[in-house]
């Protein structure tokens, strides 16, 4: 069995999929379709979710918060991450941490699933509004913290970039009070002209 | 200047702060307020949010997500996390992330703060009623886990277990159908029973 690591077009697994490339690991990735019950993804991940990282041994690592620093751990010397100990590392995982708890779950889940907030359709509209305002904060202080410098952590491009390409992304695709984050906008578009992000692009059929 | 770890009494920074107890690091802990102007939790973090740990040079790390690691590492040879590049860190590393996503913000926060996520006073019941229901699944997945396991990872005690105790504790308070997970529930027991907790509750003023 290979190492596999399974995500799905688009999704928040495009963060694992692009530091895949970066970092030329030989990792198999593996395209599953979301939310239908008859997707392989139920066989791997109790959950449904992705990504998955699926180990030669058959164990998993789920959350990009784990496949991320798994990752960039396969090649010790990478400065996508930094050495055991020390500040940086810590300040590369509090980003991801931030991403995935404020910005994912805090933001885009309430925008986009406003049934998981209340069972009540018509509270649905000020649901994804006031979503929004929860974007434009956390994002802010993203845009605040990129004002000064090109990348999240240590004027490098860092598995914490990679994670926020993704989210930078969705936002350009939220637009509205999003699009005065000039810092944010700007991260975007260097995102996007790396190579990783091209292939990791192709490879899921874009 | 000491390694100084932010801390507020009740607060989802427990975990870091009974990881600092159960490791017996040097670390001084700095109890503050949360939710008013004067905090001096705003000089340290401008988020104004709890846990923060400062080191030595006054550069900080924000989120248990990245303390938590960063604090086992000052171990390395601590059996509550596991040696880079191993599977057991990753599931470590995984839970920790699951737990500040699904279970914090994804859950708590909606039963906490509902008016962070509709503006309309009367959609509040309803958020807060759909949040115990997500709360529950979040929970339900973990309380499966449990069935095999005393612990999350690797049958032993580590920093997934601790981060874990404090939402143990949370959800015995929200009761009603939280109560029906019994792992859950057993594993509140025994984390109390620890001498680092006991410790860290009576730092914290209980
Ligand atoms: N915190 C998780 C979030 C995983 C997640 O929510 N994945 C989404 C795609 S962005 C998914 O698979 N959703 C399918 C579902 O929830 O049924 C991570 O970072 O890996
Ligand atoms: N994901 C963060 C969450 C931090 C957080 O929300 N802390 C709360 C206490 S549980 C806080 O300081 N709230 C004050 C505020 O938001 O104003 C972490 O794990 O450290």
């Amino acid at each position: 069995m290979t190492t596999t690591l399974y995500i799905s077009p688009g999704a928040c697994s495009f963060a694992s999929h692009v530091v895949v490339h970066e970092l030329d690991l030989p990792i198999q990735v593996e395209r599953v379709g979301l939310r239908t019950a008859d997707s392989p993804i139920h066989q791997i991940n109790p959950l449904g979710r992705v990504p998955v990282l699926q180990l030669d041994d058959g164990r998993i690592i789920t959350e990009n918060s784990a496949i991320l620093p798994f990752l960039a751990d396969l090649k010790p010397a990478t400065t996508l991450f930094a050495p055991v100990g020390s500040v940086e590392r810590g300040q590369i995982q509090s980003w991801i941490g931030y991403l995935a708890s404020e910005v994912h779950v805090g933001g885009f889940r309430p925008l986009n699933r406003p049934e998981r907030y209340s069972a009540d359709e018509s509270a649905h509209p000020g649901i994804r509004a006031q979503a929004v305002e929860q974007l434009y904060a956390a994002f802010a202080h993203i845009d605040r913290h990129l004002q000064n410098t090109p990348f999240l952590v240590a004027e490098r491009y860092t598995i914490a970039d990679a994670y926020l390409g993704v989210f930078a992304g969705w936002a350009g695709r939220v637009g509205g009070r999003l699009d005065e984050l000039q810092a944010l906008a700007k991260f975007r578009e260097a995102f996007k002209e790396r190579a990783a992000v091209k292939q990791a692009l192709v490879a899921e059929g874009f």
